[in-house]
């Protein structure tokens, strides 16, 4: 079987490590002539709306997956016409808007923090009177490791910020005075069988994720499982989805959903019997789902920017790493280090050693 | 850093899906044009010998690894002058060669089976008289799988075997009455770390490896350990060997050596910490070694022929498929499977489960 993925960056990568030994084959949609997915498949370099090329992409493969939501929406549509797409052109239409991935919750009664279209300053004013400080106004498309968004804390703070950001439809979120973020990552098949990996820990620096930590029999991850699975029923969604969840008073608020393999998963490539690369390949691919046990006690840590010398990550006894082979730029995920340990005191103290590396 | 392997079968695909988180980049020199490993880097189609190729090769790569010991003798000289190779054109000199071979296993001291050079019939009668029978008879050079050998039971056996064998010279070995068979994996560094995995018990069908699995505190693992160092000290070796051994007498005898990456450590990929293919590429780039500890318990099934239906293969919980991807043949090994428990109980249902699939 031969996938087609949009986008050759470092999910695409991970996809084709973990779906090669399947026998699967890979080609990468991608216009940057340095992807670093290329070197695991055929990289069709071309733009995303490349008609041309799209076609020959789906004429070559037996379905299309992508490694990010942002994916142009026409793009999916003209695929979908040759070949079948996962997850479904309606699921990234949902999770590529924060309006219509926030009005889903609402309407699958799965709490998230309150929220107002806004498409014009009036309409930023108005929205603050009604929600109050501090918020964040988020672009509605395009976000990402908190790019296009801003913390209004003053009413200082609100003013020209609508034509700051772009002038572009806008959510108004009110804040959320969280103890955490956790994410859970799913993975449905095509037959509806869905599986849970366990609740994962998240820290951010900067809006970029720096440490995933899984979790030992979190107790949010039965309600976790509930609110994810409503989502994944009401898409009838194929392949893998992270949520990501704010932590309120022992409860869960929906953030938002990355129809895709995602950051705060990649620790379940060492630390899960069957990683979420290997799990969407299975699922896109009508496979039986893989297990999303744990194995020992894992964690991630994100290298932004570059990685630290190569021997001395991997002379840290247990730390697994994942060189995406980009070019260093501030800023940007180069790599990743899995730690997967036999407690979790032994993983606190090589998380410790890997930070130390980064300089955290 | 770029690695150049000769060959592109199985096993130069799975170096390169472990070195490729680390950073490392591929190319493989292989004449087949449908290479298995040719999708995960560059493939340079040439035969072996070929100077010109194997300078391209030699230009563009940091260093150089096989996956094969057969590799003349003439193109890893060609190739040193260029670049470093691991392991050594000694180890490779004398792992080729069975004669070679067992004499080092005499003069390190290591317990073999009675050996005889055979250059004629002559000679083959002269060390049957001596040796006695049942024994095999081996050619020196190029044999695996059982090819390129025969067991000699009765004095009729012996009569005209020489010629049979193709007038090469050859190695006659006295029977041994084993009780069982196994390999120890082991790597070790530039700086001469050595690490060693556990023991592997394995079981053959017709010359061809059927079944690994890795031991628990193997009485025998120490032995092994003092005989294989013995070995990778002598050859100042450099990245993963492993040792084929009898189990005679709760003693071991020495088989033979394989200067590579081997398929009785696949299992390793999944049920150590650190696989044998990344240790190898660890190894050969200057890298700090990794752990070989086991995770869970563990066993290898190959595919040979073919490739059970994947979606049976991978509805076997804790089942991890590597298929190749290489065209089915009868006799040719397209592929494995590592199952890792948490038990030994578990783990025989499961090997269980995927020999019904494979028919044996």
């Amino acid at each position: 079987m031969k996938i087609g993925v949009i986008g050759g960056g470092q999910l695409g990568r991970m996809l084709a490590l973990a779906g090669t030994p399947l026998g699967m084959n890979f080609a990468f949609l991608d216009p940057a002539p340095d992807a670093c997915a290329a070197s695991l498949g055929e990289h069709l370099r071309a733009g995303y709306s490349d008609q041309e090329q799209l076609r020959q992409l789906a004429d070559q493969v037996d379905l299309v997956t992508f490694e990010f939501e942002s994916v142009p929406a026409e793009t999916v549509a003209f695929l979908s016409q040759f070949v079948p797409v996962y997850p479904s052109a309606e699921a990234l239409r949902i999770a590529r808007d924060r309006l219509f991935e926030k009005s889903m919750f609402r309407d699958l009664g799965i709490p998230t923090p309150a929220f107002a279209d806004i498409l014009s300053q009036a309409d930023l004013d108005a929205a603050v009177a009604s929600i109050g400080l501090p918020a964040v106004l988020k672009t509605r498309t395009l976000g990402y490791d908190g790019k296009g968004q801003k913390v209004l804390r003053t009413a200082q703070d609100v003013v020209g910020t609508f034509a700051e950001l772009g002038n572009v439809p806008c959510l108004l979120e009110g804040f959320v005075p969280f103890t955490g973020e956790v994410s859970l990552v799913a993975v449905r098949a095509r037959d509806g069988e869905t599986r849970f990996y366990p609740l994962v820990h998240n820290t951010h620096n900067s809006g970029i994720l720096h440490l995933s930590v899984a979790s030992q029999a979190h107790p949010l991850q039965a309600l976790a499982e509930d609110y994810v699975g409503r989502v994944l029923q009401q898409l009838d969604y194929v392949g893998v989805m992270a949520f990501e969840f704010f932590e309120v008073d022992g409860g869960l608020k929906a953030n938002e959903i990355a129809p895709r393999v995602h950051n705060s998963g990649h620790w379940t490539i060492e630390g899960a019997e069957c990683s979420q690369f290997e799990n969407h390949v299975r699922a896109i691919a009508g496979l039986p789902l893989g297990s999303t046990a744990k194995v020992g006690e894992s964690a991630m840590l994100n290298f932004i920017g570059e990685v630290p010398p190569v021997e001395q990550v991997v002379a840290i006894d247990d730390c697994h790493l994942h060189h995406y082979g980009k070019a260093f730029k501030a800023g940007r995920k180069v790599g990743h280090a899995t730690l997967r340990c036999q407690d979790m005191t032994t993983l606190e103290h090589k998380i410790a050693q890997v930070q130390a590396l980064i300089g955290n």
